[in-house]
């Protein structure tokens, strides 16, 4: 078996933007990515499978159930569309890692994809009162193009690695020639726990280099909407956690 | 090499069910489909063979080297014929679980099957007076289905997720379009030690879910004559079990 | 990279028989097999290369590197004529084992090799004054071939597995209607301790088997001639015992 | 995704030498090679990206994202063109080094490369007050053509293994006629601690080895530029000694 993508609805969009938001600390990056779907009323259009989740099944709905995937949504945008990549779980392997995001390069590529935001929480190993949010881009031009948002480019905040996903898709992109820019919450950082105050950053950062108008007041209840399937695959997410680099400087940041 | 399925008997099966009954924990579904094979005096007309099995032959009758495998078996029903799978082993690596139950599918597919029924334990961590069968399904209209059976449809018991082939199959037959139903019978859960009472509870469900006649009462004689293999391959499932989520809450149900 | 097998010279062969000793508990394989190909003076024809194997080289003769390395001797026997396989080292990945000896029988099966003896050890845990030979086949049929020979057949000594190359060759050609049988030297079983009484043993079964006259006296001799070799790689295949299954019981047999 | 090498510029090399130097023991490798880029004036020309590296992004100039990756640089020499292969590590599983270093020396094949020289250091496990370097070859003979060079064939220092692409790259490249030498400048040893004296000889012995004239005295200053990349990866260096075999003795060699 191989990391498939099934289509659900073939889609043409105009100028799309993939924004990427899967589990890891903090759950910011998959907590912002579930609220833009929930609130942009986004509509799922593919599903990504593969042989590098756990394999397992998740139980929802009391008995029904589902194999780990990630899941695209699109969003009809004025300017540019937006592609949401959301999901259960990152791979439980490096060379998984490459895998799957490889495979969601192909298909955002074809889609016409030019840019990749990427959305995680950066750990900071004590708690933030006002925490900021940290970016990092694939091209020096791109901080200025988003100099204006207050996102803090590494002067305050130096980032080593930007291990999974979140890394993986802006690097591999730029080979590609596509910009990426990773935007992180700063966050406490104990592994799942999910911080809706770094989330709430995020998204404040991404609505505005995405001009999007959006209500952020319900974010609250969407994550304690998410809270059923953020707590089934806790257990997933640890396991990820364990076969990633284990030193604590490491984990800084997994997104 | 690839997992491969060496074909011993061109069938031709109508409406066939897979069931499926590997080991895991309590050995249920592995002695529930073993029983099925005995009492129904199954025919194997095909086993697979993997890489992503432990590297190692199994000794039987004093002296004989088998590698491990898993095999088919059919039988000629009334309204659906039935194939069971059953055998040594499960994979020992994540990917070897999807990439051997998509193996699985793909020869299932092409015999027409239109249905997956999985056996195994729900390990309760405790001494269960009273097993239940808890069941989970790809589609809530199956619930309606199998309502009248007993079946505890997560309703007193929620399950998290179902690790392994028990679950990979119906989660991966779903893609495919195939219904699955995942039936656990309720077991202490102690790994590698065989619950007959588990595995009698899902076997009834079974037989009335199949519209089976079956004796039940050879199921102690049979377990008796399955304990030398069960006991050879002992190890081979603790090897197993290790390469798993470790969390307690994990290894509930493996099947 | 593949697992290949560089062929050195071509070679016909008259009802080849391979015979396999490569390194595991009490080295008693490899030792076996290097004794062989010394006193038969057989000929190097080809070298297996696999990306299954420690990815190093060893430095021999002060200051050569040689990447590690299987390799197939020919001898031109009476009857038959012997093929053996022996080497630095296992593959130290289960799925590894399973690719390895496929190639090895895809290659042996072009030469037209219809039976296999794998040499090997195993483990009794306990210093073992006159050890004998304990065979496993794959048919039963064997047995009564080789009844006369002094093995062992599992009536006294119940091995569970065979772990490895001796094992899997075996298993795996007897799917595709090779005759295998596997002659084991009872020995202490302590990893990486050279047993050369359990290599002897093992050597009188075999030439008796292969009607070979052989001078066993130079045995002793022979190891001496190995030892800076067994040296070299013995950390590497303690990292392959590190690499299987870990119970005590698990570990009677690897070869 | 497969190990791929992306060529940014077509270049015709005259009899090129391929000079391999990446992070290991001591970083002697990785330093030397850095060295020669410098102060060569080399000009990159080709990048690998491998599935086999560690899935994260390396940030660099406060927050630019980079995908680990290797780099190709050549030089237009008198007699032999040379190409120097560095960059930010190594494979982290065992099967990844074997498949890099094949993709290394296919490329590596095609311009034209007959010989190899690859750069290391060797762990003495105690301060070494005169450090030597200590050589490995592919054959013999290659004693012959570099033993004026003051290199210490095993004489004095004998090697047992060498891990890694400085191993596999000669080891590999022997199989395909390629000539190898292993440079390897006698280290204290302990991981992630670069030791620019041993880096010093290994560059005097290869700077009379290729006939190069250069200035060594700015190594120092070679090394504290490159002091900020060496820490960034310090951490997935680590990650890379952790994977590979365990024994004192085993890490002895690593480059």
């Amino acid at each position: 078996m191989e990391t498939t993508i099934k289509v659900l609805e073939k889609v043409k969009l105009r100028k799309p933007i993939l924004v990427e938001g899967l589990p890891g600390i903090g759950n910011v990056g998959r907590v912002a990515a579930g609220y833009l779907v929930s609130e942009l009323k986004m509509k799922r259009f593919a599903e990504l499978y593969s042989p590098h989740f756990l394999p397992l099944v998740i139980i929802h709905d009391d008995s029904v159930a589902q194999v780990l995937r990630c899941e695209f949504y699109y969003y009809k945008g004025k300017e540019n569309d937006i592609i949401v990549l959301t999901g259960d779980t990152q791979s439980i392997s490096p060379e998984g890692h490459y895998d799957v995001c490889e495979k969601v390069l192909d298909f955002c590529e074809k889609l016409g994809v030019k840019r990749i935001v990427t959305l995680g929480g950066f750990a900071e190993g004590k708690i933030v009162e006002e925490p900021k949010v940290i970016g990092a881009v694939t091209d020096k031009k791109l901080i200025k193009t988003y100099g204006h948002l207050g996102i803090d480019f590494g002067k305050q905040q130096p980032v080593g690695t930007i291990v999974g996903a979140s890394g993986l898709l802006i690097g591999l992109g730029k080979i590609r020639g596509m910009d990426g820019i990773c935007l992180m919450g700063e966050t406490l950082g104990l592994p799942l726990l999910t911080d809706p105050k770094a989330a709430d950053k995020v998204l404040q950062a991404l609505a505005k280099m995405l001009n999007l108008r959006m209500d952020l007041n319900k974010l609250e209840k969407i994550i304690k909407e998410m809270e059923e399937k953020i707590k089934k695959t806790e257990k997933i997410h640890k396991k990820i956690l364990e076969e990633l680099p284990k030193s604590k400087e490491d984990i800084k940041y997994i997104g």
